[in-house]
């Protein structure tokens, strides 16, 4: 890897609003950092104005003007075909490969980004498929839940894998030592589960992990764990899911107060512990997920991002660039590996 | 079906508290649907006391003895070995069965309920396995998830006939005449989800529902479908993380109120409103899951229901068993099984 200051990838097209969001987003970060550089990627027209606005980018970030850039509802496949070299993601990632960037972040399309950044960067030794990790607000701080939405359907050893991963992503970004362990399932008893599950609960409790068992979809909130661990189908509806129910409540009780003019009052004394719970639930405040199980990092921002969102994520790049995630991933896997060997011979016999 | 008035009978052993808050809300029940009588199901030296504080029960209900109450944390196979005939629970099932009553209600053990009810009704024809039916709110008001519990995996099939049977409950319980169908998935677009999932999307499509495609998990709340289908690990961990979402919000706004004093004041002013959002949240409010695909009615309580949720449940049990749930779904189940053949046909080829 390369042994200058950190330096982060941006593909300045991904998002919904494109280069009006990710461009400001990065001046922000260079004020936040000055320690960063910044290279970003995207269509000279879209980007330029954006770049001339924020004067500090052009001191602290190169631009590379791109051909192509991805839409948000493009198929994979077509992302592939038509994107190869050419777009702004592409070459984004494609720095990260090159050693000229230390992480890659975008905006972009979920799925045409997961298979850019495999096609490019290739899998982490020791790991099958990837995991897409989110950061998960919890009563008690901040969980990792993975994976949700990268890989469809797991194997033991892919579970195994993931709670690794997990384990590495959480003492990196939450700062936890030890982090605990558990398997997302639909009841916390031994018998309860998939045949896979149960056999992921054996694998994983081989691995001399702090894995505390299963936990159901309401843990997750209370924050008993600091890994949950879950395949990317039942990830994705778990997040979103939550990210619903949270908006779905928050407009009931807008709704509630807005009926009557003692509970307007009611809001305007009460309006810091609004503001608290506001601040707390902010997508925006935890966003930044990561593909882990490359080889180089790729952090996923939600499309719908604003720039103070954007630039969260951004200082998730910069967070785990600084801690070489990946370096601590392949050390985890390497001294795993045995007991995953066993295991796997095991479930081979 | 026996046709004298409606009859439900309850195992009064289950649930966290048992006859405490069964029989008291067998009574608020009796007053509530003067039409309705009861078969009680339970251990005489616990239920008789309670049974003796409510008069109205005397003459409205039949109590029966049994030898054995099923415990919460009780195995389905233990359960039916130690319950088999002699337990409360096997009773009000088999109530239902020899025609003694319309609907079986239980607060106990899911996993045993499920289990003792397959093994008593057996399932519908035309009905590979069971699901477990909820009633979820929404912005828009309710919706039917089903399954959220009893049938872990799913083949195309059997998603297209939980879709069936959800359509009829929606019916019944919801008041929808033609209510609109959805897959939950990980994604909107066509290519996104497991092979099984693009699959059951083909044979629903076939069917002639009212089929509106995949839902994301945050579509549930925004109330986008009345009806979502899927399968029983998926759907209970969706449904537990939105009960945890809930409970984490609301702790966290308590907790942001009682912060300061300013804020308290605005709670007093703003009580009508949060009255209002605990109503709407309230889970005994909409409890009572049903498991559909049986022959014969079996609805599931919430294990931890009060008086006024166990109530709520046993009404569920009044409302399907006036409408004739059974029949509604053989009658769509007869309806749409030339399709269901044919798709079946087409898969085995």
């Amino acid at each position: 890897m390369l042994n200058k200051r950190i330096t982060i990838s941006v593909d300045a097209m991904g998002g919904d609003l494109g280069p009006s969001v990710t461009i400001p987003a990065i001046a922000k970060a260079c004020e936040l950092h000055p320690d960063v550089a910044f290279l970003i990627f995207g269509i000279e027209a879209d980007v330029r104005p954006f770049i001339n606005a924020h004067p500090i980018l052009l001191e602290r970030s190169e631009f590379i003007p791109c051909d192509i850039a991805i839409t948000m509802d493009e198929k994979p496949g077509s992302a592939l075909r038509r994107g190869r070299k050419v777009s702004s993601m592409w070459q984004s990632i494609d720095a990260v490969k090159a050693d000229n960037a230390h992480a890659s972040i975008s905006a972009g399309n979920t799925g045409a980004l997961m298979a850019m950044s495999k096609v490019v960067l290739r899998m982490n030794q020791g790991i099958e498929r990837p995991a897409l990790a989110a950061i998960w607000p919890t009563l008690r701080g901040e969980s990792i839940v993975l994976d949700v939405g990268a890989t469809i359907g797991c194997s033991a050893s892919q579970y195994a894998q993931f709670a690794i991963m997990g384990r590495a992503y959480a003492r990196v970004v939450l700062g936890i030592a030890d982090p605990s362990v558990a398997l997302l399932n639909l009841g916390v008893e031994d018998m309860k589960g998939t045949d896979v599950i149960k056999e992921a609960a054996e694998v994983i409790g081989e691995l001399g992990l702090n894995y505390i068992g299963f936990i159901e979809g309401d843990g997750i909130g209370r924050g008993e764990a600091d890994v949950i661990v879950t395949d990317g189908f039942t990830g994705n509806v778990a997040l979103k899911t939550a990210e619903g129910t949270a908006r779905q409540i928050t407009t009931m009780l807008s709704d509630a107060i807005k009926a009557s003019w003692m509970s307007r009052i009611g809001y305007i004394f009460a309006r810091s512990a609004f503001n608290v719970l506001k601040e707390r639930l902010d997508p925006n405040a935890s966003n930044g997920g990561i593909f882990l199980g490359l080889n180089g990092v790729v952090i996923k921002s939600h499309g719908g991002a604003d720039v103070s969102g954007f630039t969260s994520a951004i200082e998730v790049a910069i967070e785990v660039s600084k801690a070489k995630i990946n370096q601590i991933i392949s050390r985890d896997i390497d001294d795993m590996q045995i007991v995953l060997e066993n295991a796997w011979a095991e479930r081979l016999e």
